[in-house]
């Protein structure tokens, strides 16, 4: 089969059919042959003719069956991909394509799993209403923190740092994205000392707290610091997707421990960043939703990091809307956070997201405990309709918290 | 720690630091700010001054210690990472830092590993020496082929195809990165078969003759499968290293199977690709070598795919510089490869590298025994320093293959 013969605009494609929408740009071939080669590359051709093709492979061939402008969709028959092998379907359609000679850049804006492939992924364990259920909480958004410095901080002070956080009013801390087992702050008793933290939290507050250690390593230290979290009483674990790899990720999901993935999406932008080369977020939220993460940094589309509300809002859309009766993954919103944000990411987010604030909480003039207080005043401030500065009149750490970082 | 603090330009790295170059662009922040904010982010800091700091916690903060133009260089101390742990690394200095709103471009363009962390990490088994005596060849590159089609041979064309290339002088036989366990050439019954061929190949040529079977899924999946190539006399295994990702590379790599790992790189070019944004290649042919892949894929120089001559040279570099004492990794290559182009590859790549070609063996007029042939004298007519028309009059397969192909 030659380029050409992968491309046919009056297909319809099938219930069967994996579909991809990809951005596309062409140097030295015409648009269309290129489109024919990504559908090539990403399923039975290659580059030229050859003896070894049988007349019975030809069923397999992906068709570009779209072409708007830069935008091509391409239908790949769901017999091209092993079931429940997320890399083996990444392997053809995020794979060489990328790296074709004609194309210049290329970037994989959409996947549509058929019902049949998704089914054999296990999907989130808990989604939204598993975690709310868990937490208790059914009417707020989720308020939760990073234990910050990001690095560095030995496992008492960590503990500490936790549970100041959780007796002023976050629901959830976390480690950081980079924090693993460094000798400053080993795994297993940062575990220990943040649990019983924890633990004396909830006692005194009456609410349920949960930690989310962060376990991402090679997969069988991986595994075993999951099955620590569990024995230990943990609820949570979270996992770097991206720099441990779908590989991994499946194998914890696949273990079933009584634990909420929460999914962090280190180095996603180096994927996602460019509009017009790479790997689109929602794509990223959907292989991860299929796979089963329970939570997924979604951007926060106000704060320090990149994405703007349209992209966030897409990002969101990935992780909540219906597929295949898959159940809806929570989304997080997490970087440059704090308590003057709120009511704009209240209006954007609705009310089923994590809040989620490091600096914002920790950097508040009087401490961690008063940092968390604030974020909970802005919520409830958000919840009863009342302007931030009205409820900060009898709030005083929202008050400080807004003098510090102003309010949007 | 405010950003402007990760910026030292008269601090010298020393012996156990990371290093790492980036290609840095910024917008809406002085250069010499962002680029500090990149060394927080990826290290101790974060966007505001946080309450929960300790004095302690500076002796781990990263240090931009460069700046040249929009390059720069950050030095990292080795206790920011935990040893062992590539994930945990990349979280940190290939993590958030992409998705910085300030940050408009940023390409890890280098990552220099110190002696101490490079050897919490088990290198390659066999390397390029390693490579060459289990297959016996001491003196020539390596002449291997992908199975084509792609995909969609059932498992007895498969064998049949291997069967071919190996009669004919392909020293390697490998599946194609996006072939796994499909149900239209299941993964065991295609091993027992392969190599059931592969053994017939070896007795009727008398040489040593390898099949590299794909073992890319989930982590578990995939070591029974790497299981069962041992059991069977498989020599040899290939992963998707970016699909698969980090942690199940790892996992594969720790389990000491008496297999050479032969990594596919399929998915690099949405991260390689731009030259102002993402992850170099050299970056992950070192990441992969630490790591302990024996053979990577380079690029061809030549060919369908996107890489240049200096680009592939860089690649090369990465997988056989002095680096601690660490076996150097054999460069692969690949993609839109034949006969014509081998000249120019054997000038470009010396004689350590696997010559792989798939269309440019499977697509000969004469089919894949002929092609391999073709590829086999083409490789000769180079060790004899004879051009290759001029070889090609007595070597029938040749002279076919460069009417089909030319010669560049």
């Amino acid at each position: 089969m030659r380029y050409e013969d992968f491309l046919d605009l009056g297909y319809t494609p099938g219930e069967d059919d994996l579909i991809c929408r990809f951005h596309l740009e062409v140097d030295g071939m015409p648009f269309e042959k290129a489109a024919g080669g990504v559908a090539a590359e990403s399923s039975v051709g290659t580059w030229t003719e050859i003896s070894t093709f049988k007349s019975y492979v030809e069923r397999l061939h992906a068709t570009v069956f779209e072409i708007n402008g830069p935008e091509i969709g391409i239908a790949y028959p769901i017999g091209l991909f092993e079931p429940g092998n997320m890399p083996n379907i990444l392997s053809s359609v995020a794979g060489n394509v990328f790296g074709l000679k004609e194309v210049t850049n290329l970037r994989l804006n959409d996947i549509i799993f058929p019902r049949k492939l998704a089914a054999s992924f296990k999907g989130p364990a808990y989604g939204i209403q598993g975690v709310r259920s868990l937490l208790g909480v059914r009417d707020r958004p989720l308020i939760g923190t990073i234990v910050k410095p990001k690095l560095g901080l030995n496992t008492a002070d960590h503990a500490e740092v936790a549970y100041e956080a959780w007796r002023g009013g976050c629901d959830i801390v976390k480690d950081d994205e980079n924090l693993a087992g460094q000798s400053f702050n080993p795994f297993e008793d940062r575990v220990v000392k943040t649990l019983e933290a924890r633990d004396r939290a909830e006692e005194e507050t009456g609410e349920r707290k949960v930690y989310m250690a962060n376990v991402t390593s090679e997969t069988e230290t991986m595994l075993r610091r999951a099955e620590f979290i569990e024995e230990q009483g943990g609820r949570y674990l979270m996992v770097d997707i991206l720099t441990a790899g779908w590989s991994a990720l499946q194998t914890l999901r696949d273990q079933d421990f009584k634990l909420v993935i929460h999914a962090h999406r280190a180095g996603h932008a180096a994927l996602t960043k460019s509009p017009r080369h790479g790997i689109a977020m929602p794509v990223i939220a959907k292989i991860s939703r299929l796979i089963g993460v329970d939570q997924l940094h979604v951007g926060a589309a106000v704060g320090k990091m990149t994405e703007g509300k349209e992209e966030v809002a897409e990002n969101i859309e990935a992780c909540t809307e219906e597929m295949h009766g898959i159940r809806p993954v929570l989304p997080v919103a997490s970087g440059g956070v704090y308590p003057g944000l709120v009511p704009e990411m209240n209006r954007f987010f609705g009310r089923d997201f994590v809040c989620q604030a490091g600096g914002g909480i920790h950097g508040h003039p009087e401490g961690t405990a008063a940092g968390a207080l604030a974020m909970r005043q802005a919520v409830e401030a958000c919840l009863q309709k009342t302007p931030l500065k009205e409820y900060a009149r009898d709030h005083r750490e929202l008050a400080l918290a807004l003098e510090k970082w102003g309010e949007i």
